[in-house]
């Protein structure tokens, strides 16, 4: 059996003793019942993943998954492919978005090479050379990259969680992304799971034009007439219009749900590595919280196909991790309400009339 | 001249300079332009508002303001008037929800009795007894307090920002509630100054069921049809269907506009003081920032008319500052973002093709 699917069998349903005495307990805080809405949901739904009322947190990485895309050479993206290594020294040297956020929420940031097409040449403790080739290949013309590419790009952010788990423990994880022209892959991941067409599931991304738009469509519908991508077979729809950043994004939520750690998905790359996860496993949809909506058409569709509720919506389309890392505040926020409010009859407050 | 005219007076436009100078700098920071959404705007209006890019936000308070409502006779409410007293005990034994969210943002909670209709004994040093009178009139058949007291109860709220200032010092306000009743006099006030009926101003409160909407709703007309309160006369609209809280956080409100202090104004119940405080001082709108998106209709109407963005969207219904205190967060988030992430040139990365 192949780590993936050992992964895979070890998915399994939430702790429901765990999410009811949650439940139980929100209804007797001192609140009316229901009023902090979603903070009541998320202490349930972490109840039942860590199978604790009050599961430490304090152990949170953000892992940002670095690639590169052959697809830029179609001209689909604002910013040249140059930026993607760029972007990692700076996210090694602290100095990205993702960096300033993760401080002030008290994460740490781990930096994964995938597949950037420029050597990395780092010996920053928190960077992971993984690169399983430089790029995938152009996705509008063939497949982005072999079956067992595809496989292994999984199986790494799989190995990346067991990693961060052993070197210094993780109780809440945290997705992130980098990768100039990813949304492509992306849209077209959407397109293939939610049915939407490629013009509904294609956004701006970091800003193009209209020109550029239109431009970007046309690939994607190129890239999935070219590749044919089955939903039913998720695997393959990563080996054919995905990218290793993806895959790695899929491999960290299974293995987070494989060990009971609840993850925070981002934007929309890190929903697309979410898409091929739920797909190879249905059950890890109950592992993951939707830390915000994405500026990106599409999102929204691919949300609803999940099941996920975003907790954010700040008109973000960065990536990175940056609007999940804002969420798991949030999802700590609502562990330290179950347990530290006050009951009805802790307080002699009380109850409806 | 009165202290709340000389508050009004003080409230003077944005630091236009600041903010630019915010603009630029965003522009400049290692991400697409306007990719951090929100978080762009509001780190350009606390430049604005403060003067300066990174200014301190370390002394955060939550002013819970508390008050009855002689309009409880009437049946609106779901929980009994007793509640109040014994949530402002709940306070302040830290074991209210305001409380946990509170301590997990690192804001300090202060409690006003405005008006509340028991006597509260407690020597606790963030409870402050500035009572009014015990409870407002019943709005049902005429004015809630006296156009005198209207004014007493935003002036009070205007002292304890000079109280705040003074004790602990103060750079961060968080406006919050309690009080069984207040969102009837905060559908009434919503009604009068967004022209919403009455039907599509109240909601549920706390937890009433469908024949109590349909009581709160007809309360809500007669309040409006024996007041007749004037949109242009906004103190009058205070006297005549408010509350003592709701004064006392239009008084938060216009006292740290001006001192160019940032204030989040929480839900529903905030929201209407935040209609009191702009009608009496427009420029004090530049100020707010609207923590969340309450569950209560009529809520969406009053932001817009306000031209406020909430921050949040948890489908909250509590009030007491929950919605606005986890928003702190994100304020504080925008503002590490615009002063801690690295510049193009800082990072050597390349800007958009």
């Amino acid at each position: 059996m192949t780590t993936l699917e050992k992964t895979i069998r070890a998915i399994s349903a939430l702790d429901a003793t765990a999410s009811a005495q949650a439940a139980e307990r929100q209804a007797q805080l001192t609140k009316p019942a229901g009023s902090l809405g979603l903070l009541e949901d998320i202490s349930i739904q972490v109840a039942g993943i860590t199978g604790k009322l009050d599961p430490p947190l304090d152990k949170k990485h953000v892992v940002v998954m670095a690639g590169d895309h052959g697809v830029t050479a179609e001209g689909v993206s604002a910013f040249p492919a140059e930026v993607t290594p760029q972007m990692v020294y700076n996210f090694l040297n602290n100095g990205a978005a993702i960096n300033a956020l993760a401080r002030h929420v008290g994460a740490n940031v781990t930096v994964v090479d995938m597949g950037i097409a420029a050597p990395i040449e780092s010996d920053a403790p928190n960077f992971l050379d993984r690169k399983i080739a430089p790029g995938t290949q152009n996705i509008a013309v063939g497949a982005a990259m072999s079956r067992e590419q595809a496989r292994q790009a999984i199986e790494t952010g799989i190995a990346v969680v067991e990693h961060l788990r052993v070197t210094d423990g993780l109780n809440l994880l945290i997705t992130g992304d980098m990768g100039i022209g990813n949304t492509t892959p992306s849209s077209a991941i959407a397109a293939t799971f939610t049915g939407l067409s490629p013009s509904e599931a294609t956004g701006r991304g970091t800003g193009i034009d209209d020109d550029g738009l239109q431009r970007k469509i046309a690939v994607i519908e190129r890239a999935l007439a070219a590749n044919q991508p089955d939903p039913a077979d998720p695997l393959g729809v990563l080996a054919k219009v995905g990218g290793f950043e993806i895959g790695g994004i899929a491999g960290l939520i299974l293995g987070a749900a494989a060990h009971r750690i609840p993850v925070i998905v981002d934007g929309f790359i890190s929903t697309a590595g979410a898409l091929i996860a739920a797909g190879l496993a249905p059950a890890a949809k109950n592992y993951m919280f939707s830390g915000h909506k994405s500026v990106e058409v599409g999102h929204r569709a691919m949300l609803a196909h999940l099941g996920l509720t975003p907790l954010l919506d700040l008109h973000f389309r960065l990536g990175e991790g940056t609007g999940a890392v804002l969420a798991a505040f949030l999802v700590e926020s609502a562990v330290r309400a179950l347990n530290d409010i006050a009951t009805f009859a802790e307080a002699a407050v009380s109850e409806k009339k």
